[in-house]
C-alpha cells in the first residue's frame, strides 16, 4: 500500500497582483515563476521531496518526509526573498488523487485563492514517523522511446513539441482516471507519475493505451522508497534498465 | 503583414548528460532547467524579446530586435555559467509556423541535438534594421475567464490543471493548423501566442472553437509591436479591456 | 565549551579555469560566484548552518549538525549545476581559528587550490551526535551604531564603505589575534563573528578596541546554540535588546 | 580624459525590513542579497556596464552606456521581483570619487536610507551620445602575485583572506586618496579599480606603495574604452600580458 503525502502550494491572491497597478512585464513575471520552481525544488528536494511546476502559480509536491515545521520553514523561507507569499496545504490518502483532493479542500475552506486576506495559510498533517514505510512512495518514469530520431531531429520543434504534448495528455488522463496516479511533464521527452500501488501489468497497459489513443511509444521505469528521491531514482535506474533490455517496462521491486 | 524573428534555443547533447555517468537528481535537473529559463527570459527580455519553456531542452524565443551578436552574447553567457551548452538558430518566415521550421532546420543540419561533436552552433540571421516595422510582431494573450470561480476554488488542483490543459491543447492544434501561429503556456490559466497577420474575427473563431472543442471559455487581447514586449503589453492591456467590457475579443490595432 | 565544526569550500582549479581559453566576462563570472554563494546559503541554512563569502572562490560554513552524507549531497547537487565543482573539508577544534586550520590543512593535504586533477575532494568527519550540545556554537553579532546617520546619509557611499571596510578590518584581525574568532562581514555595516568561549567583559573589550582603534562605534548582541541558526537567531534578537536599551553589548545566556 | 558615469544604487528602508516584525533569517538575507547582486550584474552587464557588490544594501555601478530609460526599466524589474524595492542615481564627474560624490548627494536630497516614504527614487542624467567616447572609462585589473603558492595552499583560509583583505585595504584607500579612484574587491585575490586619467607610472607607483604598506605583491592591467566591459576586457588582456611578461604593470593604450 502506498502512503503518499502531498503538498499543494499555491501563491497568494497572484492573479490581481499580476496586473496591479498594471499589468507587469511577462518576462518579469516568468523570471519570477520559473525561479520560485526552482527554489521549491532545491527546498523540498533537499528533504527527499520532489516539486512540479504544473500552473507555476498551483505547484504540487510529494513532501513524504517533511514535517510542518519543515513546510513552515520553506513558506517564511519564500515570503522573505520574494514580493509574493504562498499557501500550503498537506494530506494523504489511499491514493494520489484523493490525497490531493483533501490537500486542495483544505485550502479552499481557508479561502479563496484570489482572497486579499488569505495569506500564508500552512493547513494539514505530516504522517507520523511510527506509520512512515519504505512503500509509501511509489513514482513511474515515463519516456518516449527514440524521440530525438523520431521528433526532434525530424520536425519542426514546435510540431515536435505537438507531438510530446498529445503524449502527455493522453497518459495524464489515463493515469488520473483509471489509477487515480498524478503525471506531470517534467521536460524534454519525460513525466513523472505519482502512483497508488500499481503493478507491471497495470503500467504495459498504460503505455499500450497511450500508443493506441495517440501513436506515442512510451518506455517506463518505476520505484519505490519512503521519500520521493529513493522511490524517483529507483526509478530513473529502472528506466535505464528498459533502455538496455528494450522493455517498455522495468519494475524496481 | 507580420515579421515574426524566432528563435530555436537548443541545449547540446542533453539527453546523455543528464544520465552519465549515472542518472542525475531529478531536482537539479528542474532547478538546471528552470534557472536556464528564466535567465534566458532576462536576457532575451532586456532586449525586448520574448522566451517560451516549451520542453526546457528545447525553448523557443520571439526575438525580433536581437542581433547575430546578441544571440553570441547570451550563448557565450550561458556557457560561463552552466555545465551544459547550447545551441541558437534564427529565422524569419512568413508565418511564426514557417520561421520556426526554418530555424530548427538549420539547426538539424548542424548535426542531432545528440550529437557529441555538435557544441554552441549559432545558426541563421536576423532582420536588418531597413526592414523592420512596427507591425512586425503580433501577440495574442488568451485567458481563462473566471479560472478561480470556475476551477481553482472548485476542483483538485489536479482536476483543475487538467480543465486547463485540455484547453491548451484544443488552443495550441487550433492555431497551428488553422492559422499557423504557436501558442504557448505561460502558467495559471494563461497562453501567449504569436502570431501571423489575423484580425478580430479570425481571433473570435478561435475562442468559439476552443469553447465548442472542450468547453473551456477563453478571452483574448491582441497586441502589435516591433518588439516582442511592445506586442505583448499591448495584448495585456487589451485583455484588461476585454476584462472590463465583458467581451471575448480585443483587438489593439 | 564551543565545539564550532567549520567547513572549508574551495572551487577546484579556478583561476585556470576563469581565464581558459580566454579571460571570460567579468559579469558572468560575479554571477556565477554570487549565484552559488547564495545557493551554498540555502543549502547549508536549511540544515541549520550558515556560509560566508569570504573570498568567493574559498568559502567557509558553520556546518554543526551537517553530516558528511550532508556535505557529500552539497558537493553533488552544485557538480550537477554549475560549470565549476568544489572540494570540501570538515574539521572541529577547540577555538573556531584551530578548527579552520584543520580544515583548511586537510585540503591542502588532498592537493593544491589549482591541482588540476584534484576535484570533488571530500575530507574530515562531523561530530557525533552524542557529543553535541546546546552550547557549540556561540555567535556575536556587530553592528554600527547609526550608520545611517552618521554616514550612509552624509558621506559618498565610497566613503560609508571605508569606514565600514575599516571597523570590519580592525574587528576582524583583533578578534582573530585576541580571541581566535573568525568574523566575516555579511552587508550593510553588520559583522556576524563564530566565536570560542567568551563572555560580555571580551565582547565590551572588543568594541572599545575597536572604537580607541578606528573611531567605529559598535554594539553587538551573542547568542549561543547546537546549530548556527540558532545561536545566530538569538544573536539578532540580543542585538535588539542592545537597540532597545542603548547598551553596547548584549549577551543571551 | 576620462568619463564616468557611476550609478548608486540603495535599496529602500532596507534596515528596518531586515527586523520587521521580527529579525529575519540570516540565510535568507545572505541569499537576498547577493541573488539581487547577480540580477543588477546581468542588468547592467548586459548593457556593458558593471556593478560592484560594495556593502549589498548599497552598490556601485560603472554606467557608461546605459540611459535614463535603461535604469527605470532595470529598477523596475527589480520591484516586479524581490520584497524590496531600490532607488538609483546617476552621475558624472572629472573623477570617478567626484561622480559618486554627486550620485549620493542626488539621493540624500531626496531623503534618507530609512526614510518609510522614499522609494524607488531616479535620479540624475546618463551623458548624451554626442559627449561618449572610447576613452570615457578606464579600468584597472588588480591580482596577487601568486596567491596560491603563497596564501591559499600555505595558510589557513582565515589567515589567507587577512592578507587579501590587508592587501585590499590598503590599495583602496590609496587610490581613493591619491588619485580619486574607486577600487572595489571582486573574489579570489582580485579587486577592480575605476580610474581617472593615470598613466603607467601612477599604477607602478600604486603597486610600490601596497608592497611597502602591507607586503602584497600585486600585479596590474590596464584598459579603457567607452564601456566598462571593454575597458575591463582590454584591462583582463593586459593582466595576461603582465603574467607572461612577469611585469607589474601593463597598460593596453
Ligand atoms: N527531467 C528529465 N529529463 C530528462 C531526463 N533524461 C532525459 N531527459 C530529457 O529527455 C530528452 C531526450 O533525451 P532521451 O530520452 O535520452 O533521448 P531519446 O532520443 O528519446 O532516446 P531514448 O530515450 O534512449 O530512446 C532530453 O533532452 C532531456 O530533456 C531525466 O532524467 N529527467
Ligand atoms: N503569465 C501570466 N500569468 C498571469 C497573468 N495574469 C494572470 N495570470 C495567471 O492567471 C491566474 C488566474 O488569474 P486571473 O486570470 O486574473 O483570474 P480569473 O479567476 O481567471 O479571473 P478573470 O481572468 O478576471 O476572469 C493567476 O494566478 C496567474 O497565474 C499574466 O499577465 N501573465
Ligand atoms: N546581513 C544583515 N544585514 C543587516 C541586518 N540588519 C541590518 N542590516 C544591514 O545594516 C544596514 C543598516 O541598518 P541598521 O543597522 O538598521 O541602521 P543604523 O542606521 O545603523 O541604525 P542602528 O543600527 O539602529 O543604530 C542595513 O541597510 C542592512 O544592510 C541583518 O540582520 N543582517
Ligand atoms: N573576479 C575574478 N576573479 C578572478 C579572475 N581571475 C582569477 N580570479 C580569482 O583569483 C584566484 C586566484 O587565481 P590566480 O590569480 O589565477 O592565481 P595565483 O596563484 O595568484 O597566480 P598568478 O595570479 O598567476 O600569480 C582565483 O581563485 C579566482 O578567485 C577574474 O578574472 N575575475
Ligand atoms: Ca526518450
Ligand atoms: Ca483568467
Ligand atoms: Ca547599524
Ligand atoms: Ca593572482
Amino acid at each position: 500500500m502506498t502512503n503518499t503525502q502531498l503538498t499543494h502550494v499555491q501563491i497568494d491572491n497572484y492573479g490581481p497582483w499580476t496586473v496591479t497597478p498594471e499589468p507587469r512585464r511577462e518576462v518579469d513575471l516568468q523570471t519570477l515563476q520559473s525561479r520560485l520552481y526552482a527554489d521549491l525544488s532545491q527546498l523540498f528536494g533537499n528533504r527527499g521531496g520532489y516539486v512540479f511546476f504544473t500552473r507555476f502559480d498551483n505547484m504540487i509536491a510529494v513532501s513524504n518526509g517533511l514535517t510542518i515545521e519543515d513546510h513552515a520553514m520553506i513558506q517564511e523561507s519564500v515570503g522573505n526573498r520574494y514580493p509574493v507569499t504562498m499557501s500550503l496545504s498537506v494530506a494523504t490518502g489511499t491514493t494520489p488523487a484523493a490525497a490531493l483532493e483533501t490537500a486542495t479542500e483544505q485550502l479552499q475552506e481557508a479561502g479563496s485563492a484570489q482572497d486579499k486576506s488569505r495569506r500564508e495559510v500552512l493547513e494539514g498533517r505530516h504522517i507520523d514517523t511510527e506509520f512512515r514505510t519504505d512503500e509509501d512512495v511509489q513514482i513511474a518514469h515515463f519516456d518516449v522511446v527514440d524521440a530525438t530520431g523520431k521528433y526532434t531531429d525530424k520536425l519542426s520543434e514546435f510540431d515536435t513539441f505537438i507531438q510530446i504534448e498529445q503524449g502527455y495528455a493522453a497518459l495524464m488522463k489515463y493515469m488520473r482516471e483509471a489509477h487515480e496516479g498524478l503525471s506531470f511533464f517534467v521536460g524534454g521527452d519525460n513525466v513523472i507519475a505519482v502512483c497508488p500501488d500499481m503493478d507491471a501489468a497495470d503500467y504495459q497497459d498504460v503505455v499500450e493505451h497511450v500508443h493506441d489513443d495517440v501513436g506515442v511509444e512510451l518506455q517506463v521505469g518505476v520505484g519505490r522508497g519512503s521519500l520521493a528521491e529513493e522511490a524517483g531514482m529507483a526509478a530513473k535506474h529502472a528506466l535505464e534498465s528498459s533502455r538496455a533490455n528494450g522493455t517498455d517496462v522495468e519494475v524496481d521491486f
